[in-house]
């Protein structure tokens, strides 16, 4: 493999623009932006309703990008790190796979740059102070029933989930119940990867909301004095990391919120950077394109300050299986209503049946071939036009119930909305802190259309249920939730632990 | 300063051997041992009773190996890295002070190499992996009463001190009572910090006790299939890091055991190749000699292959103020006991009285002058003699009933040992699982001599009360816990957090 | 007053049917039952849906009462005991009120003859069993998170609604979740209601189903061995109270399931001995005619072994403001679906304004005048026929899902019945554990005919939502559980207790 | 057997003084007291340190008096009432043994008369206010982390002995630790045994202390509004109970209280109006003379006004051969330093080697013959002398310390008193908080004189150690804790429970 300065040096970046980590590995320092985002070629990648497995966004993503390169031209792909949890867990890593891979993948799927453990601990040097306040006396008043901010952890640990704190008398904290979710669920995650440039993260941080006074005013991180603490353990974090492909292509892999609790894509410094510093940028975002190229453009590209140039919709035949060809549509669909233009990619595995998908496709094979399996798909982008004029489903001076609606109806197929009580009188709060102008980021399953998971397909004729709404001051969002979402994964009964190995030589075997 | 590789390079040291981190900071490959330990002089620094406020025994150490390289020594100081607790909590920084401190300060104080979120995460996992087991079934037949080993946090947090987990139902996990102590305290740092290689790691790992069945017999960690995976976790965290004083001079700063509850000194694998790569090697243990000397030589050194040419003794006027010129005398009384020479290093600071010392002793100014001011203690370190025939407190074959009883009267000097009825049913049980030939690793305060920290100076007429002891199979520990001991610090009324802050510019200030 | 063996022996009752305590009060003897039932006439006392502070049902029964041994006949009235959490919370005693009310109340409304306690004392030694029998080794193989037995107390306490028992390690039984609720929901209280005799109280707690094993199969209170313990706690609790009304009328004032979670109406053997020695017998029974006389007809008459002659349906003007007089004219029909007689007892209180009920009906005034107030009412009761034919909402040989859909259109007015996957699964078990023909006791608002409690009046177009379904096999009830139902009621803000007192002479005041 | 109403007679009481609980049993009302306490003859009994099964305390007191009454006299013996933990538990029923037994013994066993669910219903109604008050945003500023006052229960509950309530969100309560007592150990229990009259009661009621607030300061049950209802729910059970022996003699029995953590005798009530009725009143306290005859004499005696006439000192082979007659010897001496005159009774059971003690006693037979069997002993008490003119063992204006102090050297034998820091200070804080001259009421193990139960006989050279120290305000009790005191008993691994039994007659069997 080329060493990493040599990566960085075909983006034109020299070795004092790096924070190596070994040979293969570094973080990227920020530069001074300018109010201009860059003019480079952004691709969105995303796809279909998923199936259990995944259908390949990330390898896509990674092989379509060899193939730009390979086409001659300055490619960079940007996706998300890795989280732990599932390393060790069911789900295995996040680098990609067969050809199309990222190098070095064990460091990736492991600490890589330690990003994961800075989220970790700024998050719960928050939660530290918010019950080392409630310790000295409590003096915001804080209601210990309604604190919604939590604990995390970067590991799938169910027994975490629910638990009670604070017990053991006078000098050991004041009991409350509590929960850890994963690290990639924390709202510092969310904070990280929105975050344009230092003063931005610290003032994030300071407005992240740790729940509620007993009047039922809302209290921010910056009433604890916590904020510049976070700030200085994440300042390394929010340095974008430099890896490659196995074939040697720039990859920016940098923060990793989740697409159904979360805005699901990597960090707006390292799009940044890529845009100005290469001529195509291809970026992954999560899940299916109801969740994360609905959260791309009408968060993260807002954020970011321009919109793609295209959609490359991945499908798979066994999404097809289990969703049926009306899935597709329904999101090629809802990216034109976004104004977007599309490119499915038919991301072919052994042992598929003949291509008979009754749809204009592009086959890709980046598994088998790496960058030579999606020349195809990397000639029809280079082909496509300026960056799109993209409709947002909503527009933030909208009341957050339209907002919803917006989503609800123009995204999902829903009829409408049905808010539990609790639901409609947290909305109404949300409104009332001054929070009625922020984001709408639903947190939803991914394996439907709809906030029903047993319903595949394309749904219709049906509400979009909303059981309860929460604030997420730092990241701007307010978040609907619809159904049971899961903020903290489970270890199955063989998780893959049990294979994981380290050599006698210092080898890790078995991710 | 100069680059890490030319740090590196005067311990004959090249690229190959480095894995770094940015320009200041590397790992060091482990190289393939032979069995003797290096041949370089190695000096123990240690200390009197100390004042709440420590007495400087990092400074002196750094300071000292200043000394040493400006007298043309190729002089290397192993130190123990800082834990982020008490970076944010009340005790700030372990990085030394004035112009005696490691370089880069800010980054070896937050994360480091990551070398304590590895240690976070291989503990966790394995936590996680005992709560999945019970939830599947437990088929290992575990009392969920009498689960031994918690989880882990880099954090301040008293709330986590005494908490409830598994709550929620059956896809929850299991109801137990649980506990989150401090990374520095976890069991795997201890075993990080001893382990030669990594297949010796891995050993170990598997070999920590999380429990007993229902029977009453201890299960571990290789139970659970999980030690492999802790292991690679742990990888990297295994090569000793390397950094510098801010005078140049190469320092080894590895691994965090606290030295009241763990051994408290920095890796076997750090000493072991400073001894091959450097002419004198000086290296901190932590607290007072009868804990951080006692374990130096009774623990570290039989895990090393060798013992130290001699000790240091710091002391301050502060400490001398509390404790009284007895304790100080106490102190070299048991290193004679043990057979090693000592020197007397009274650390000056502003304001300190005239110097009327009734002892033989060395001032040393290194807060103000840095290596300039331990000269006169680095000449004497120089002329000391050959590595010490020293006889330890306890042979490893006595009963350990007999090891506790040398520590309580050979060391500490009580006049005997109490112990509840839990504790004597506690120890016979370490015996029959087969651990009568384990290290005894006291855990005691380090306030006092004996195991009440109201009782400064030089006790007499008491006996060492043993409340319960427990097993720490992967480090080969007995733990007789001596008085209540703190395994997870909280936060003060006004902690550090409130004055550390990031610049705009990316600027980390106030730690 | 009279004595209470004057009142007794108006019902053909001598002293050695008796176990007095005091002057006042007085246990009845169980008599050797024969098969029948006895003859005389039955009269239900239901009501319309109640508004918050409840119809009267209670006075309107003593009064009705009253004006029937007014005129001559040997009546009895049939009531529930009071519990003594609403005594002190915020809905006070449950002794009728004005001129209509029971005697000796304070003693009635407080511990009475330590009915509730002895209740109390015999559920809560079964949950002990249960812990002592985790903490033993649980033979059982019980798994601790789906045990379903909880523990219960008579008070208004919502802190203990959610808590974690078996703390403090392993002499202190085993960590789980736990609930109390208020005795009057006591799964024994059911079975103390509905049991015949002696033997047939022993069988039925016997199978009370503490909750499931690991293999999923229901654990009784047999297999505990403490069946015998309970019944012996039980032993007078089964004997029906006698007291009077303030008119010097024989009343039974036995056992107290609610209505809204359990079958809501006195004991079986209190009135099969009214039934044996009185000439009409006036029973009440919970909330409104959808819950109260449903379960009357459906469960308690068919253990009774035989139906009332007519109901007397409770209206208010206060609830006609509130349902609307088709909510009145619901009741009405569902009681004559039946096939019960019905007639309409309008409960006047002061400042109503003048009777233009559009139905036909009695008015009554027995808060006012007592006996005198319901002279009208008492001779159509007279004038009624013999006992009725009565069709049950559903056979007990019909499919659990069967006899629920029968209840929730046939009874409430619902277009069907919606499960969620939970409760669809949990109806499947308790069919499969052999519970397929117990009696479906529906736990459901009493604040509408609908499952919500917002939905006054007469709701359509609505669909019974089964949130989840609870086996009492004591009791002999498959559960479905509608909605939120409260079984641990809250203090309020100014509780009752803050009135009632003690005077220096031992006077109680306030209830 | 005689009806209630005869054996009343026999005192002097006519059926107005009686409210009676069928034939058998009766509560006596309170009698305008005057305040000289009545000029009967007062005998206690008190015992050597006991062995495990008890020394049959309750069994001799029970033997004299109707040996007493055989020769005569009009003689009543004062008992503590059972409670139903130990019942179901291991240790059984409390209403003597043999030929020397209370009747009715079943009812007395379970329910009696209720008082001890009286108990526990004020109790925890005390304790659901105060959590009603913390819920409703608790304007005490009480600290959740220092209230003192828990819930009772009257079962042997091992699980509900560490426990967290007020889980599940806001509308739930506030999320604390608690705990159960066994209803004989509520501090209501003691008040209700202390107090001298309706209005003493609920003045003592008011006075019971919750916990601290965050300032430190006490907060009293007075504060809630509460002690009104609680005195309401105990009207009743503050009337003494009478029963008899089966051999017709009157027996009082009235309130519990342990003697290892209260003051270990019946109540002030129940022996004031023996006092007056009677001749000869025959009152056990429990356990050794060390606690029972100390509280007796120092707390019991002070509330009623005056001291007794001797004691009966009780032993047995089995006691004398697990503590040697050193240990009877020393019960002797303290009560000789008391100045209480004071014969032996030796308990003769079945099996015992011939009588060679070498001291002066009278052997009795009781449990074999009745009160045949103690008529040497019954002579003798006859013809004991006036009231003693008892020194107490300190006096109530001396300071806490020195009247621990006092018992510890003059009543256990001790060297000295030894304090954790922790109870040095709640001992400081009584004195702050107006407690200075509260009883001494030690909680200390009965199985020594020491506080280690592990030392049997008459043990030397110790010092009383106390860990803690609490306060009873409602009891006027300063309690020091010398070690494990269990304040909620365990079941054993076959509780008595399942041998007890219910017939289908009604008939119990098996207590």
């Amino acid at each position: 493999m080329r060493s990493i300065q040599q990566v960085a040096s075909e983006l034109g970046l020299g070795p004092r623009d790096l924070f190596t980590y070994g040979d293969q590995m570094a973080k990227l320092r920020l530069p001074a932006w300018g109010d201009e985002p860059g003019s480079a070629r952004l691709v969105l990648v995303t796809a279909m309703s998923p199936s259990p497995a995944g259908e390949g966004k990330t390898t896509v993503a990674i092989g379509l990008t060899d193939a730009l390169r390979r086409m001659g031209a300055r490619a960079v792909v940007a996706l998300r790190e890795p989280s732990m949890g599932p390393v060790f867990g069911k789900k295995g890593g996040g680098t990609g796979g067969g050809r199309a891979q990222l190098w070095p993948a064990e460091r990736i799927n492991l600490h890589f740059t330690g990003d994961l453990h800075a989220v970790t601990s700024a998050h719960n040097l928050l939660a530290a102070a918010l019950d080392n306040h409630l310790h000295f006396g409590n003096a915001l008043d804080l209601d210990v029933r309604r604190l919604t901010f939590r604990r995390v952890m970067d590991q799938n640990d169910r027994a975490l989930r629910q638990i009670v704190v604070g017990l053991g008398g006078r000098h050991q904290g004041i009991p409350r119940e509590d929960r850890f979710d994963i690290t990639a669920a924390s709202e510092v995650m969310a904070v990280l990867a929105l975050s344009r440039d230092y003063a931005d993260l610290k003032k994030r941080l300071g407005r992240i909301i740790v729940g509620l006074d007993r009047s039922g005013r809302p209290v921010t991180a910056s009433s604890l004095e916590v904020e510049g603490a976070m700030a200085a353990l994440l300042s390394d974090a929010l340095m974008p990391n430099l890896a490659q492909t196995i074939e040697g292509t720039p990859a920016l892999v940098h923060c990793g919120p989740f697409a159904n609790i979360a805005h699901g894509t990597s960090s707006v410094v390292a799009t940044r950077l890529a845009l100005q510093q290469a001529e195509v940028v291809v970026q992954e975002a999560g899940f299916g394109a109801e969740l994360g190229a609905e959260k791309f453009l009408d968060i993260f590209c807002r954020e970011l300050g321009r919109f793609p140039n295209l959609a490359v919709v991945v499908a798979t035949r066994r999404a097809l299986t289990l969703h049926g060809l009306d899935n597709l549509k329904a999101h090629l669909e809802l990216l034109e209503r976004f104004g977007l233009p599309t490119l499915v990619a038919l991301n072919e595995m052994e042992g598929d049946p003949p291509d008979e998908l009754d749809l204009p496709h592009v086959p890709v094979r980046v598994y088998q071939e790496g960058g030579e399996g999606a020349l195809a798909l990397a000639r029809q982008v280079l082909e496509s036009g300026p960056p799109a004029a993209v409709r947002p489903a909503y527009e933030l001076n909208a009341s957050l119930v339209d907002k919803i609606s917006s989503l609800a109806t123009g995204v999902y197929g829903a009829d409408g909305v049905e808010y539990t009580p609790r639901a409609r009188t947290q909305l109404e709060e949300c409104a009332s802190f001054g929070y009625g102008g922020a984001y709408v980021c639903v947190a939803k399953t991914q394996s439907s259309l709809s906030d029903d998971p047993r319903r595949p397909g394309r749904p219709r004729g049906f509400k979009l249920g909303v059981r309860s709404v929460y604030l997420l001051g730092g990241a701007g969002f307010v978040v609907p939730l619809c159904g049971e979402i899961m903020t903290m994964p489970g270890l199955g009964k063989h998780p893959n632990y049990e294979e994981i190995d380290l050599s006698p030589d210092g080898v890790v075997t078995g991710i």
